[in-house]
Order: C-alpha cells, then structure tokens, then sequence
C-alpha cells in the first residue's frame, strides 16, 4: 500500500491494512460530496469474533490516536487506551471482537490526505475530499461488513470518536446494539469551533504548509507547534495544572536567558508535549479531522437535533462526561442523554468529576474503567 | 514628545502627556532590573482635584486600553469605560478627580517599546526593559505626585489593572484609601500563563517579527492576529457565544469556497474584532504586558501572598469576580478577597452572575455599575 510508504504510518505487526472491497459502485461517496474511488483502513483487532459474528465492538478514535489502541502478542507496546482493553479489562478482550481503525482522512495508514490518490499517482495533499464524522462512521461500517460482522454489538468512541458512534447509529439503525458516547456533542458550538478554527488558522498561516502542498521535509513544523499547544490547553483543566505545575520555573540552566522564552514549567510542558506530536501527525490531516467536528451537527439528520437523535435504533446507550471538560463540556453530554431518552432510547448517564478536563479518558482508568466494564457487561447479561 | 509621532499614539485633543520630572536619580527603577531614563505617561482626566486633593481616583487599564476611558468636552468619542466614569455615573466626576493613564509599556502615548530610547535616539523595541505589574503600578504613583496627590482616594482596575491596583496598595501603604479589584489575581496560575505564553509565541513565530526589530511598515500583522484572536476566545464566555452566533454561517455571498477558510460566524466575529485591534497595537507592547501579567505573584512581596497581602494599608476593598469568566476565574476572587480579610482588610466581596467572561466589566453596565457605585458612595459618606 502505498499508505505504507509515507512518514507518519505508524504500521506495526499488529496493524492490518485492508483495502474495501464492498464500497458502492465508483468508490465511497463523501457526505459533502466527492467520491474516494479506494479507501484502505488501517485497523487493529483483539479477541475472537463469534460464530454468530454477534459480539464485534466498534472503537472510534479521537482527532489523532492510531489504530493502535491497546497491545497485543503481536505487539506489546501499550495501545492509547491500554486500560481499557483487553482479557478480563471493561472492553473485555475474553468476551467480545474488538476492533479500532485509524480515522478516514488521518495519518496512521488509513487513506488520508498523505495517501497516493490512485487517479492520479500523487498524494491527495488538500486535494482530498471535504471528511466529515459521517464518513468516518460509514468507513467503519463498511470496514465491519468485511470482517464479516453484519451488525456490531457496541460502538464505543471518545471526543470525536462519540460523535462518530452516535453517527454511526444514526446512519445504520439497526445495525448496532449498543452505544458509548463520551465526552462527544450532538452539534459542535462557537467556542469549540473558534478554538479549531484558530487552531487550523495558525497552521495555515505557516508559509511551510503551502496550500497543503509540502513535502516530509518541508512540512509546516512551526504552525503545527502553535496549534498542537493550543489543543493540549483546550484538552486539560485549570486546576489539575494548577496542582502540578503552579508557578514552577525552569531550572535556571535550561533558561536561554532570552527575552520572552520559556521560563515557567507549564510552558516547558506544553513545548515537550507538542513536539511529541508534530513529529508523527501529519498536518492536512489536522486540518480535515478538525473540521470534521466542526461541521458536525445531528440536525443535519433530520432538521432537529431530535429528528435527528430518533433514528437511533438501539439496546441502549451509554453517555459519559466529565465535570472539569472544557471543550465538550458536562452540560452538552447531558443534552445528549436527554435527547436520546426523549425520543426513545434507554440511556445510562454518568457524569465523572475527574481533574483530567476533556482528556479524562484517555487517563483516569480509575473512574472510566468501572462505568464503560458495567455497561458492557449488563449489555451480554 | 517622540510618542506623539509613532503609529499607535491615539492621542486626541483630551490625552495629555506628563513627562515624570519627580523619578529617582538616573531615572525609574524596573522591578525586574533596569531602568527607565525618562518616563513619559499619556492620560486622561475628569473632573477636579478638591483643594485638600483628597478626591483623586486612579484607574488602571487591562493589557490594551487607552488612557482614553470616557468621553470629556475636550473628545466626546466615548471611552472603553464611558458607563462607568462621568457625572453621576458610578465613579462619579461631579465628584471625584478620576485620572487614567496608558499603562507604562503600553503603545497609546506612555513609554513603551515603540518610544525612542533618549540614550540612543531609536526606538526602544524589544530592548526595551522588562515591565512589571509592579512597574506600572509606580508609573501611576509618580505620575499623581506629579498631578499634586499625595494620596489618591481610590485606585480601581479590571483584570491586569486589578493587579496594578492592588500592587500600587501593596507597594505605597498609607497612600491610598480605597482599593477597587476587578477580575485579577493574586498570581497568574498555569492555565492563564499557558494561553498568554501561546500568543506571545505566536507573535515571536511570526518571521516579521524579526527578535522585536520591525518597522510600522513590516508589523508582524498574521502573528498578532491570531494572538489576538486567541485572547479573545479566553475573554469571553461559552454560552454568550451560543445564544449569540450558535452555529449560524457566513451568507453564501461571503464564503470564498477555498476548503478551510471561514464559514461560521463566529470565526467571522473572531476575525473583524483581530483586524481591529491589530490596526492599532503595538506586537512589542502586547510581548511585554502580556508577560508582566504572567510574572505578577504577591508573594514576591514577603514570601507568601498573605505577607504580601498584609503590606495592603487601605480603610476598605472592594473585590469583583465574574462567574463566568475562565481567565481570571471567579475562584481567584474570592482568593483574593479571603487573604485581603485573613490580613485584616476590610472587604466587600461581589460575584457578579454576569454572560461575559473575563470581559463582563467592559460591557456589563447594569451588573457592574451599582456595585462600584455603592462602594464609591459609602467612601466618601
């Protein structure tokens, strides 16, 4: 595959690549319009599938995870979500078929903006399709009909990975038993969208990303700083820096004595953090997954929010936020289940009073393991 | 004065520009070393000083004002505070001399970055030297010695002028009666410094920048923008953006139809208020406010913050928070207003319920004017 070649696949032995077989006539049709005439998904999966083919759960990522959400014999490596996946862990490895594919449109061997487009020998650069959460759900769906799963019994997804389950049970009723939607939003608001928007401004800015068109050598490293350390202050809340970091300084032989740099240890953090990042993540892909959540309105469904929430066919749902999350804040994962229950749907709601703001579950396995294991454990009871 | 001739000075036929003749030997003395060899400051003033001077009121700004914050005969333009100051009005110039200077390092007509070093004959830039809450605090003692105050009736400020304020009580003890806080703390905290930090290195990424070294002509323009948008996003609150722009998009007419580029209002409402405030400000004097906002810790003054609140000599204090402000959230209030009573201050406390955000106090008429009113009216009763 060509996905292969490029610098950010991240394909270990444990990542599969498929190639759909089973799109529409003419390639996947794009929820904004457009067409991708191949889509390969770069996907991991633990446990067994069942003979019924009844027990598949769907996990839908995040803006930037890999397919590689928890470690396996074939690479032990922790997987992003390694709490919660695995024998005898909330998303039990021992009882369902679990799978997790890196997003459409991202870097980590999926088909995305550093892929070839096979029409014309070239990377697709900005020259890819608008992606929407739609088209991330529907690529999952048709990722499951080639592992043979007809109808998944849960997916479960984070952040933009919430949106995409709701998504894909919106869009495929009936076809899903259960749904887990954490720290998601049925429509995304001004703030969200200005922290994003500005986000994306900042690398478009960057004369290095070019229109979208740069080279692994010349990518737009400095935007892509900028916009990573914005999201991570987005990410996080207030008072779990203020206990970790306060007004802590550098060391003063790491200070360049320069006006303006660094000085303080929430800058170093940031700095650190964002680097980490910026070395793997391709930058057009920032750009189309983040617009993907800002675009992202259940109304579209339908003309209402409710209209659109009543497509939902399932056992039941759970919903899950967290206190301290300023993105996707607590109030908007209540207006969620509310919406769910009021046309129709049973729903579990639980709000988490973590330190850990929007990226709560990517780190407190303490609060999140015993809500998503008791969910899915009552959902085979 | 070199000031009036400089892009930024927004001098009108009102602003007046004192040149401090009463400083130390050599000049002002910076709180973080250096010194300033000539300190001109450009304010504003109503009203008239009382023949004992005993009824001066000094404001001190946020990071961008001017000194110009209320209409006079001499410039009827109204102010950046024009609910808040004139006859009748909270504080009240039938009553009270009322004095606001542009904060020392500012760009509207006070010693800044863009004056020229007299030692030199060029301007200042970025070898200006670091200026401190502190410093501009001192900047406003000597300028109402200067004006004939020996001791001023009230200091009141908003955000970055509520630290002013409060480091003008801590440093001149005996020299000031009332103190008015707004919307400040008592030291920046991790999330503050993170976001200030972020569009301080979005100016310093931006190549016209050039170290500090540019002309009016070569302004790092696309730095500041996006710093200032981001600002903006911290000033405001969640929910005066949904009820405002909820997802509302630009009228097709105004889409350029480039993939990325500006879609929703908000990202609209972003852009004009940033091309507004770009036009106008100095990127060196918003690098260096915006860093002395990140320095400010009373606890330098003694050790602690309740030694360096103890410092305060005033008959009385009156603390504001907004509820909904995320910048200076409404918990850094009631700090402040708790070490003001733990080390016998007098204080009223406010919190205002207020849709604004850490902007409320420049918008907010009818929550904020009976508040400071009521404190300034029982001053003098």
């Amino acid at each position: 595959m060509a996905d292969e070649e490029n610098a950010y696949s991240f394909t270990t032995a444990a990542t599969r690549h498929i190639t759909l077989a089973n799109l529409p006539q003419g390639g996947m049709p794009m929820w904004r319009g457009g067409r991708l005439p191949e889509v390969t998904l770069a996907y991991e999966c633990w446990g067994e599938l069942s003979a019924a083919a009844d027990n598949a759960v769907l996990i839908f990522t995040g803006l930037s995870p890999s397919a590689h959400a928890a470690s396996s014999p074939q690479d032990q490596t922790p997987g992003w979500w390694e709490y919660m996946i695995g024998p005898g862990k909330a998303i039990d490895t021992d009882r369902f078929f679990v799978v997790c594919a890196n997003s459409l449109g991202g870097c980590y061997g999926s088909t995305g903006p550093v892929s070839i487009n096979p029409e014309t020998g070239q990377s697709y650069g900005a020259d890819f399709p608008d992606v929407t959460v739609e088209d991330i759900a529907s690529s999952g769906y048709y990722l499951m009909r080639e592992l043979g799963v007809e109808k998944i019994h849960a997916a479960v997804g984070s952040s933009m990975g919430g949106m995409s389950s709701i998504a894909y049970a919106m869009q495929y009723p009936g076809k899903i038993d259960f749904l887990v939607s954490i720290s998601a939003a049925t429509r995304a608001l001004p703030l969200t969208i200005a922290l994003r928007s500005l986000q994306r401004e900042i690398i478009r800015s960057d004369p290095a990303w070019n229109g979208g068109h740069y080279t692994d050598d010349t990518r737009p490293v400095s935007g892509m700083t900028l916009a990573r350390k914005l999201g991570l202050v987005s990410y996080r809340a207030a008072d779990e820096w203020n206990s970790k970091f306060d007004r802590s300084r550098l060391p003063p032989e790491n200070l360049t004595g320069k006006r303006f740099e660094r000085e303080f240890e929430i800058e170093n953090y940031l700095e650190y953090n964002a680097q980490k990042f910026v070395a793997s993540f391709d930058p057009n892909s920032y750009l189309y997954l983040s617009r993907a959540m800002d675009w992202f309105d259940i109304a579209e469904h339908g003309g209402t929010v409710s209209e659109g929430m009543s497509k939902l066919d399932v056992n039941k749902a759970l919903v899950v936020g967290v206190t301290t999350d300023i993105l996707f804040p607590s109030r908007q994962q209540r207006e969620i289940a509310d919406v769910m229950r009021s046309t129709g749907t049973e729903v579990d709601y639980v709000e988490i009073d973590s330190v850990n703001g929007h990226d709560a579950f990517l780190i407190d396995d303490q609060h999140f393991s015993p809500v998503v294991k008791k969910f899915l454990d009552e959902s085979v009871a």
